[in-house]
């Protein structure tokens, strides 16, 4: 058969996903971040240390796959796990990435817990858009995003990408996210 | 800011998906096909006729969606609703289709009913994969697609593709998907 360069032709497959608890118990990759590889994102640094000093450097997010060729027209997808937790007054929330291939947008179909979609622009422009079991974010291109646990419990979300879309962190951990997500005596402010 | 030509800068938004019932309520597209739309696609021929004359031209499927640009770094996603029944033996099934950008794929997250992703390329590889609530099947580049509805209510999926895909119907059309799913007696039959 003839393929196009650049896109491997590979067999169907399928993979169970917990629609209901938000798991991908199959997956083969698991990336996980713990409080000690968020050092310099949340604004109260001593607050983060003494989280990984006092809950023996506890898990922050995951993200669990089963990996497709990195590829045009392949579709990357993954659960997102994000714990419920503060650092201070700020909510637990992701690094946040632009993509390397700048021009790719990322779809997030959230299936448990409560938070926000924070993004951004590289010139400037910023939106938040609520997370919540059924909320379906579309991250355009060009678009920075970062997801930020406002809950209780963790915020999960199953996520589809491009495959050749690439993960850029130095940009925006540069830039910053122009706004944060505190919780302050029970109210969520994003400011 | 610097955009890339063809893809189009445009802000974020949310789209509700009821994970449970399988729909998106605020769709503001909705593709509708009907038994009439069918001809030439099941054996039974004549079964279909009496189907479109007896239950005055009933559902099919259902697209729904929120349209994205269709450029490339964009993503197309829609909940995708397949009524149950059958065409003399033969399983109700959506037309199928390659994607017009051949080396594109596409993800199926099924939220609702059971059935199968009936999959084959252009030099007549096959696959079929079961599809249930929870079961993501990955659509790979260059495989058409069809969905089979196996069981008594709707068959429902979350889709993702790449937005600049496009449909092509025609080629598949002529070729046909090399096996049909039958109901026989209460059991499902590939052949």
């Amino acid at each position: 058969m003839e393929t196009v360069a650049g896109t491997s032709l590979i067999d169907p497959f399928a993979v169970a996903v917990d629609v209901d608890k938000g798991e991908m118990p199959e997956a083969t990759n698991r990336q996980v971040r713990r409080a000690s590889d968020m050092r310099g994102y949340y604004v109260d640094e001593r607050a983060l240390e003494r989280l990984i000093e006092q809950e023996s450097d506890p898990l922050h997010y995951e993200v669990f796959e089963v990996p497709v060729p990195n590829e045009y027209g392949h579709l990357m997808y993954c659960i997102s796990k994000l714990q419920p937790g503060v650092v201070g007054e700020e909510c637990f929330m992701t690094k946040g990435h632009y993509h390397t291939q700048v021009n790719t947008g990322e779809i997030y179909l959230c299936l448990r817990g409560e938070g926000y979609m924070v993004m951004k622009t590289s010139d400037g422009r910023f939106d938040a858009q609520p997370m919540e079991r059924g909320k379906m974010v579309y991250v355009p291109p060009y678009w920075a995003h970062r997801s930020v646990n406002a809950g209780s419990e963790p915020l999960v979300s199953f996520c589809v990408y491009n495959a050749e879309a690439g993960h850029n962190y130095g940009d925006i951990q540069t830039e910053g996210f122009l706004k944060r997500v505190y919780r302050r005596g029970g109210e969520v402010v994003i400011e």
